[in-house]
């Protein structure tokens, strides 16, 4: 499946979006908290459209009665909820042949729209006359403890179960039910996941190795957790893109945050800025204005993808503006090129998606995920203030986060010391241009945990679906990962028929 | 610290009894469910008069503010609860050598016994210049949550965090707390535990690599679960035990139990076995005498130990007999030659100890090891039904078990396919006389997954101190336990070295 071209570029953003870059929002340690949205600024549209297109005859969506709450024996962790999965037996070799199983685990969004974009598995399916499963993340989607959406996402009460820790034993239960239902129990299973799912992905490889035989993690910031990964990191790379594209682009943005506050300060002066930026409401702050700006250029960062390149095409709109007119002209034009034409900018009217809604709780329960801006970017430096987050989430939620618990749980200090003689069968890919590829594993821990990186890729752009006009470096890097699972495969092969043989 | 003389043999069963022998009571699927008991019939004093033994002055007692659930992020969750740990700096190195630290993890008991009984740290805490640590399980001790163990062991609502996900991250969460404020981030953390602490040794080791280089597992079943190991394989042990000790006791037991059945069929039958047995209260029927009879059988085998050998003992009594005496007269004289002399047998008043009331829960909602009795042993064959225990166990909590969850997260099936290639440092060690020991893991899955069995071993034998009459294999086996840990070590320091070089 290639991308639809009726689909403007940021609804394929959004496909792909699995963390959210306006996270950064909160991590920022901003008071304004209605930016703890991670997609507002990008999506303009209802990403629900989508998904009529990822309708095919061969995808079959069942439900699994899930257990609410894995850890605990309470008798209200007993209640179930429907989660859903959708799986593809088109391609498989069957259960007699031990075929794989390719499973591509939910993020923090509903499943539809992945059932397109992660071409990944549709892809390769042939070659590994792999069965295809797709599971959705729980509280996303149609998988929604409580009943519904409303009592889900009440309080901490109904949402203290929405955590990585269930969502990694949901997907383990449900590959083992599969595996059990086709009588497949020796047939290999590659967990695939992006960004967050990415991250799943390689723990669950880690936590239930008996469940998954490898996994392929694309663009998964592991270490972007406690001080693994400097703070200023993300925002650093963001920078560095723009640079490499264009110095004067780079200097012209660079310039324009103390132009914004001076006009702020004058009298009018957020008129003049809603003028000038053709907001779509008036402003109220220039934070407003500055956040959707630093949205705007990290997100044509993170996805900084072929063919269109949102950095350049930013950088195009400014450099491309009359030189004789002002910064904040020229900043403006960057964000028509970006945007599009539209009526209005910056603030248009949006719902909040259900994205927005559960990876705000889930950055303020486990994932956070602490991103400041240093002082060598073209933004104004920007600490990232633990405390403070801790208090916004509290009073949003009435529990504080557990800032260490990810670390805690699945390590990720010196794991090159830790895992370099543990563990196996993980491919962590990331493409360098992508601002999160920080926080990722960029190099090899061991044989078979393995780091393939692209320098132009961007944030999970190998598991998205192939395309006749992607870059020679993109075909290689997905030739490269398939040809390691492959190994993987060929070697748990050899290992099954030599311990069938000794029986 | 060897055996003191002072405590009889009971006692020392009892502290190193981690796994019950008599759970098997309540696996066979009985309806006798105050049975569930793991010590009774074994335990006939108190075992707190341990505790005192174990005080040194090199052994510091701390706290640690644990928390009621890491798994769940409801507002109850953040509850916390004082957690026990206890710890000898004498030996160490400290954190400037990256001095090792050996850290036992309590099981279902009390810590105080184990401070004495489990030798290996302080036997080897010279060698390796380590910090010895031991830490007490949730819901035992002075571990107790929600302030009393009234209200602790209250209902499933108090007793649903009790599970063995929630300890393993509750002994990570200390030792990661230690290593911080020791600021001994690079020191080596071994692992030890025995039977059902010894599974959470080598399940800690496995989901939290970060936390413990390695672990030394003695006597853990940890493939007692679901179908893996065969449901009979437990009494078939403690037949051979019997059988290779004398083949005349061996019969004599075998032909036993139709004779007690007879008499127990005849009018006032009960009161004759009563007799015979010397009973301390009238017997109420004669599953209660069986049932006594088989948990000393069982427990013989288990902790069939130097220097005493308990299954020789119960054969002599057995075999000593003068041979005109009728059967039970002979299986009686086993009893008294095992217990030594008491006024009365067989149903002594006992007091329920912490570790029946505790183990009764965690075999009832996770630690379902589905023991029973095959056609082959000198016992009479009784399946274990899985359907009733279920039963008995939602008629006891108000919650069924979930009998296949360990192997859920833990893994077990194929466990040599699973982690020949996953993995690493991990001891199994087993006695081949302990019945547990078929639930075991008993050939080595990879180069650094090991298996260390002795032919003549009983129950956590490896992990008990050290005595100058120990038998010669015994003392190499835990020299080669010590010379593999050694290795790990070593290893690791290597490995440390080259990163921080790299650095």
């Amino acid at each position: 499946m290639n991308y639809s071209p009726k689909f403007p570029v940021q609804w394929v953003q959004f496909m792909v979006m699995i963390l959210s870059i306006a996270s950064t929002g909160i991590a920022a340690g901003r008071t304004d908290i209605p930016r703890l949205s991670p997609t507002r600024g990008i999506i303009m549209e209802d990403p629900d459209l989508l998904s009529s297109a990822a309708v095919s005859d061969d995808l079959q969506t069942l439900y699994y009665p899930q257990t609410l709450d894995h850890f605990n024996y309470q008798p209200q962790s007993y209640a179930t909820f429907q989660q859903r999965y959708v799986m593809n037996f088109k391609y498989w070799g069957g259960a007699n042949n031990n075929a794989p199983i390719l499973a591509y685990l939910g993020a923090e969004a509903p499943l539809d729209s992945s059932l397109a974009a992660i071409g990944f598995l549709n892809d390769n399916a042939v070659n590994f006359n792999a069965l295809l499963v797709y599971i959705e993340h729980r509280y996303y989607g149609k998988s929604i403890p409580f009943g519904s959406r409303e009592e889900a996402f009440k309080n901490a009460s109904t949402l203290g179960y929405f955590n990585s820790a269930q969502a990694i034993a949901d997907y383990a239960e449900i590959i083992m039910h599969i595996k059990n239902k086709l009588r497949a129990f020796y047939s290999p299973v590659i967990v695939v996941g992006g960004s967050y799912g990415g991250m799943l992905a390689s723990w669950l490889r880690l936590k239930y190795p008996h469940v998954a035989l490898g996994a392929l993690a694309s663009s998964a910031p592991i270490l972007y957790f406690d001080k693994i990964t400097p703070r200023g990191a993300y925002f650093s790379v963001v920078t560095k893109d723009f640079r490499e594209a264009s110095e004067s682009c780079y200097q012209t943005i660079r310039n324009s945050w103390s132009v914004i506050d001076k006009i702020a300060s004058q009298p009018d002066g957020l008129s003049t800025l809603s003028m000038i930026f053709k907001t779509c409401k008036p402003l109220n702050k220039s934070s407003e204005l500055k956040n959707a700006l630093e949205n705007m250029y990290a997100s044509a960062a993170q996805y900084d993808m072929p063919p269109r390149y949102p950095v350049n095409v930013v950088c195009r709109g400014i450099d491309g503006a009359n030189e004789n007119q002002d910064i904040l002209s020229k900043i403006f034009a960057g964000v028509v090129a970006y945007r599009g034409n539209h009526s209005c900018y910056i603030n248009p009217p949006t719902n909040e998606s259900e994205t927005t809604v559960g990876w705000r709780w889930q950055t303020c329960s486990e994932m956070v995920i602490p991103i400041g801006i240093g002082n060598r970017t073209m933004f104004q430096p920007e600490l990232f203030d633990l405390n403070s987050f801790i208090q916004q989430c509290k009073s949003l939620y009435g529990v504080p986060p557990r800032p260490h618990w990810v670390t805690s749980y699945y390590g990720g200090h010196d794991i090159k010391l830790i895992l370099q003689r543990f563990g196996s069968n993980i491919i962590f890919s990331n493409g360098l241009r992508d601002p999160y590829s920080r926080g990722g594993v960029l190099e090899n821990i061991s044989e078979s945990i393995l780091a393939v990186k692209t320098v132009n890729g961007s944030h999970c752009l190998d598991i998205l679906a192939q395309n006749a006009s992607d870059p020679e470096w993109l075909v290689k890097q997905r030739q490269t990962e398939v040809k390691i699972i492959r190994g993987w495969i060929a070697q748990y092969y050899a290992d099954l028929k030599a311990i069938l043989l000794k029986q």
